[in-house]
């Protein structure tokens, strides 16, 4: 089979034997999958524990041998503490083999169907960036119908499924960017664009993967007793963290990162009710796929990359 | 009758008239009142809207013109959401008058019985100390029986109640401070002594006023899933906060202050349950209240300073 093969000196569309599955697996032909900046942080060598040479791809939609459309939830051995991920907590794709193929064999229980309303493309945006934002959301955010959650950095595949998640709950949605061009797209949906420096919005949740020292400006948007919910931190290391403010408006700081097999059924579930539509920023094709590494390595996209692997 | 007064330009025993209680009001002849650090942030002018002549003390068991003996809310006007505290809310001693002096007016539905098992000393030390505790520990950070939690800062009021309701809910109780005879007086009490700085401890749940820097220090000692609570931060704002870690073992980081009416109930009713003493670091006379406020400023002290008003 053809698959995007990352070696430590090379990386590209090679001809490699197809996988053979251990029990308790199943062989999906692979219809799409979309990146993550794992992916680009794993191709540039920034990342714990790399072991070459590995497929990448941890977004998968893909067809059974016996038909059936499934999306396959890329998180395996969360433990069993739905607090937080246990020791042997992996992800799918490095050092498994990811779904950047033509062909992959994934464990029969991160197997569920595809939403029927969906695309394979965009079925195949719902694993890591679903998940990520479902639990950020609602698992941990506790977000409800009526309320204001102000989502940064949107263009990123997590923010801009957690825009569609909240849109689709019933909130009002704030976003912030550097980039003006993201926030016009954004307002599209329906979201309402804010500069966190400035603006004094007054928001129940923030929805976070910047960090740095702009943690410290959200302590003045988020109401008393609000919560922000960190899953990612870009910008790195928060500095003059003001903990009088934390305290004195009993805030809530939560950390989120992936979710549990329930997080992720239940991610599958809002989307299939709410009939929510994953943004896809743009597709390439397997043979284009080092190409979708360059587009997101850019960070200009709005929405999800995805590559279509097989027919 | 005689109190304390803070003016402008001075700080000492005066005879001044007896309160005048408005409706909804009460009159209490004042027993017992412990002091906190926010009397001495208030005499040394380092607290916000501080309004003189003042007479202040937020801690108070006093006697009712029936003989009943009662405890008093040192919070004012919460408000409706419990999740934090509103515009209105104030404590008790500074804007109105507080607790050292002979006698009171506290409105009525702050007033409770006072536990019976405890000593008219040991009552004042509940209000202020021990719905910050209660709270910190049990409706922010949910400990639970057979939990282990650290409590930073060993030997100030909030810190020695918070132990000694841990150790009442059957919890592990590591403590730390820099003082080698305050962790050695808390050992005493059933408590364990860790540094943050090395041991490796892995605990459910951190309660902390030091905040600073030391603040990421707990992020390696608390487990995945983990809580700490900041009620507050003696040491300032807190840098180099390493949000990766926040992020990735799911950590929760929450704010607490004070406590509504209904933990300030719950604490009476846990302390009445598990016959919990707090511990008295020293007791002066009304007339000796200046060299307690020393004593605070010192910061030697193991247990609550309590000034007894009337005999």
């Amino acid at each position: 089979m053809r698959a995007l093969v990352l070696r430590e000196q090379s990386f590209g569309i090679e001809e490699i034997p197809s996988p053979v599955c251990a029990a308790d697996h199943i062989r999906l032909n692979v219809l799409a999958c979309s990146l993550n900046h794992r992916d680009q942080y794993i191709r540039d060598g920034q990342y714990a524990k790399i072991k070459y040479p590995v497929v990448l791809g941890s977004d998968v939609c893909g067809i059974t041998d016996d038909g059936d459309r499934v999306v396959v939830d890329a998180s395996q051995a969360w433990g069993p503490d739905a607090r937080a991920q246990g020791r042997d907590f992996h992800i799918l794709g490095m050092p498994t083999q990811g779904g950047l193929a033509e062909e992959i064999c994934v464990p029969a229980a991160n197997v569920y169907p595809a939403p029927s309303h969906l695309s394979d493309e965009e079925v195949a945006c719902l694993p890591i960036g679903g998940v990520t934002a479902y639990r950020a959301l609602f698992t941990r955010g506790e977000l409800m119908a009526g309320q204001t959650v102000l989502i940064t950095g949107i263009g990123g595949g997590v923010a801009t499924l957690a825009m569609m998640f909240a849109l689709a709950a019933g909130a009002r949605v704030l976003v912030s960017s550097r980039s003006k061009q993201k926030l016009a797209l954004a307002e599209e949906y329906g979201a309402v664009a804010v500069d966190t420096a400035r603006d004094r919005a007054t928001v129940d949740l923030v929805v976070d993967s910047i960090g740095g020292d702009v943690l410290t400006e959200y302590f003045e948007l988020v109401r008393p007793g609000g919560t922000i919910v960190i899953y990612g931190a870009s910008a790195g290391t928060a500095n003059n963290v003001n903990l009088h403010r934390v305290f004195w408006k009993q805030l809530n700081i939560l950390g989120s990162t992936m979710g549990t097999p329930r997080d992720f059924a239940n991610m599958l579930e809002f989307v299939h009710r709410h009939e929510v539509h994953p943004i896809i920023d743009s597709l390439y094709s397997l043979d284009e796929a080092e190409q979708a590494f360059n587009r997101m390595k850019a960070a200009e996209q709005f929405g999800k990359i995805v590559v279509r692997c097989s027919a």
